[in-house]
């Protein structure tokens, strides 16, 4: 069995080999650079750990899994545009170190990259990957056009909410998984219990970063609390706290809510202080816990050895970890 | 045998019965507009000519003729942002008629849709097929890339120019005919003939473009001339006129790429003057020529009886004859 380090060694050397043998440079430089600022590649690890549950070979996964790592950063180069992101990871957006011509077009170039990497999985099973990519590329669109229509809407009910995350990120950890299990020969019910796993995986961890946000400890998130708060942003925290308030409560929510300027800390503050109220912690983090458990019910069920789980359930672990 | 008004119809229906049965309309809304508002449906007609010539049965070469068109229409929406464009085929822009993000991401999802299509290419050769479209679709992004870096260039050569055309606009015509003959069955060599003549006519169509952008009668052509010239785009015209031209006449023509505020109808009238001088309209189109040369010897040499080629032939013949 490979271990998460190992795996991601593995991706890391697919991308660095990536080769763009083409005429011109300057489309494919915003690509290796978005490539290279790395991330934690958590997708292609998971295609290649959920490969590895069946199978000790996992090189006709490679190709595969570096093709879910690209299809996610052309969402990222493009998302940036949209949401005007100045950074990411720590280092400028394209559109920003370049500009947005150059972001739509090298970002558009990884969407054929990232097909053309899928295309490379094995023969028996390339049409099977194919349509489960493609399929899940989609709904990742409609997921970003429900995340910015959100935008505009001054009610978003908490179904809304869980659906635009399962579209905008649980498919696409879903989609990893079972790529990998169709690459290691995994029977129709294992691989449908691998994408379950991966669906649910992924919608707790998509709460857990809404929780983070609001309740991290910043040494450990690594980032600064409170934004989500300040921008208004409907976060699950924000949709819930929204529907379970009532009085008072709702109306100074709602005041914070309309604020044109304000103390950022004294708005955080104010509203955290509703949120505790109201329990929203507990709430969402129940919430988290119900997905979680579901995640791994979902491995449990899957027939194979449990000592061959151990490393997913690690990668789950840390995943779902990160705010203690 | 199929004739173009009969293939353009089997194109706008397929197109008309796309169905996008998911749950956002915001997202698809842009993709019918721009799908429905036309053009001549030229990519796909081809692919279902070129499948035609070898075979009777063309049914199977609609959904993979569909992703060329599809394809195209992604490269448009979001070219159009790129480029600034207000209009196109006489109707509002995807990103003038909603905005930018919205271009961007409906943009995206036409290359998933197209991909879907183009899966369902026949079993026995959608590999093929969707290896040709994916290439296709990455050198149509370096064409793009050389295009907007032409702008920003004090010099650019005719290699190179014709390197960006051939990229940006001739593999697409080329692949569309080469899917259409493999999907007919055709063997190696007439899918490599198939290929060369697509290429070959659309260098030839794209010269012509720039030829009458300047040189077009405007009620056949049905766009304003000169718009070009105003610009200082760097068409084939001017390229071959900075070439040709010394002394006073290249000093004359230079002085009016540096014009900041001027008459357009002078300035038209002026650089016309110089090319006319240069003979730059012949020149010109003795490049189109020896290209259409080439198409049609590509197309003569296809094995097939010469009353199947009748269509394409004509169809050529339309394209290339716009300047009449």
């Amino acid at each position: 069995m490979y271990t998460y380090l190992e795996l991601r060694d593995i991706v890391n050397k697919a991308v660095h080999n990536m080769s763009y043998d083409y005429d011109t440079d300057r489309l494919f430089e915003p690509v290796k650079y978005l490539m290279s600022i790395g991330g934690k590649r958590i997708r292609p690890v998971m295609t290649l750990m959920s490969c590895n549950l069946f199978t000790d070979k996992i090189e006709k996964a490679i190709l595969p899994a570096l093709g879910m790592e690209v299809l996610h950063n052309f969402t990222l180069a493009h998302d940036d545009i949209m949401d005007k992101s100045e950074m990411r990871r720590g280092s400028p957006t394209v559109h920003r170190k370049w500009d947005v011509n150059q972001a739509i077009l090298s970002g558009d170039v990884m969407a054929f990259i990232a097909n053309e990497c899928i295309m490379a999985a094995p023969a028996p099973v390339v049409m099977d990957v194919l349509k489960i990519y493609n399929d899940t590329a989609i709904e990742v669109c409609i997921g970003q056009q429900m995340d910015m229509d959100f935008e505009k809407k001054s009610f978003v009910s908490h179904t809304e909410y869980l659906r635009m995350i399962e579209l905008k990120t649980a498919v696409m950890i879903a989609a990893s998984m079972q790529i990998g299990a169709v690459i290691g020969s995994a029977g129709p019910d294992e691989i449908s219990k691998m994408y379950n796993f991966g669906r649910n995986l992924g919608m707790a961890f998509q709460i857990q970063d809404d929780l983070l946000d609001t309740y991290g400890d910043p040494k450990v998130f690594g980032k600064k609390t409170g934004t989500d708060i300040v921008s208004n942003k409907k976060t699950i925290l924000l949709i819930k706290a929204l529907e379970l308030a009532s009085g008072n409560q709702l109306k100074t929510l709602n005041e914070q809510l309309k604020l044109e300027s304000f103390d950022p800390g004294e708005k955080i503050a104010t509203v955290k202080t509703i949120f505790d109220r109201l329990n929203i912690k507990t709430v969402v983090e129940d919430m988290a816990s119900r997905y979680t458990d579901m995640a791994y019910a979902a491995l449990d069920d899957v027939n194979v050895k449990q000592r061959r789980k151990e490393e997913l359930i690690k990668l789950a672990a840390d995943l779902l970890n990160r705010i203690k």
